[in-house]
């Protein structure tokens, strides 16, 4: 989670939302990402669409059964969606998102293999992004 | 919606789930796009998803909400969450998802502003899909 929580320290510099993700299979990362959605005018470039993205190019394969994500913020639906087509292993998530995140949509979204973890950080995280929320305000 | 079944079409000669979209806006086709997870090996390469990223990026906006999709199929959940964070405008497909159209997930995941339409060429795009699952099975 140290390493998501880098990836959304990057993106708060960019002046994007500061989120950040990893995916790590066997031990190791294979990809990280930080949310582009203002660089990249795109919706979809969601941290951990851009992580799944990199890292299903990375294996070769459409499947992440192997591998689990740190991410630093509740996934949204359209992330939850994709993190479900992926089969991913594990998702485990810092801060909790009571507005945007899946489990306001539906809880039961992810791969019924999925196993779903809340993570560390949550605190540093959430700090993070109400940080970034106010100094867009001023 | 002619022009989504045709991009229907292009998939299934390519060996890819056959969706089709394309993303209208004032009355002119601004992004085209079908199914691609099996050649690029990444889920997050659904039609709509690959539509949204290139009309997005044609118009240097992440908002689409003076546009029109038409899709074959119903959107799934991840396709409906970035359809929701695009705010598009009207959202209309043809066939019906039973099984994973985002209706099954929460029938309420589009934006408030978009309007949704279930859209002709129901049946052919069906008959499309019903072909390639045949054809894949034998």
């Amino acid at each position: 989670m140290n390493e998501a929580f880098k990836q959304a320290k990057e993106a708060f510099e960019e002046g994007e939302i500061p989120v950040g993700a990893v995916i790590v299979c066997k031990n190791r990362i294979i990809a990280k990402a930080y949310n582009q959605t203002e660089m990249l005018n795109d919706v979809t470039a969601h941290a951990e669409m851009l992580a799944i993205t990199s890292a299903e190019n990375y294996l070769g394969s459409k499947y992440l059964n192997e591998c689990k994500l740190y991410v630093t913020l509740e996934p949204c639906a359209m992330c939850a969606g994709a993190l479900f087509w992926s089969q991913i292993g594990e998702v485990h998530f810092a801060a909790p998102d009571h507005k945007r995140g899946f489990k306001q949509c539906n809880p039961a979204m992810l791969h019924p293999k999925t196993k779903l973890f809340q993570g560390p950080m949550a605190l540093e995280s959430e700090q993070l992004l109400l940080e970034f929320f106010k100094k867009l305000r001023n």
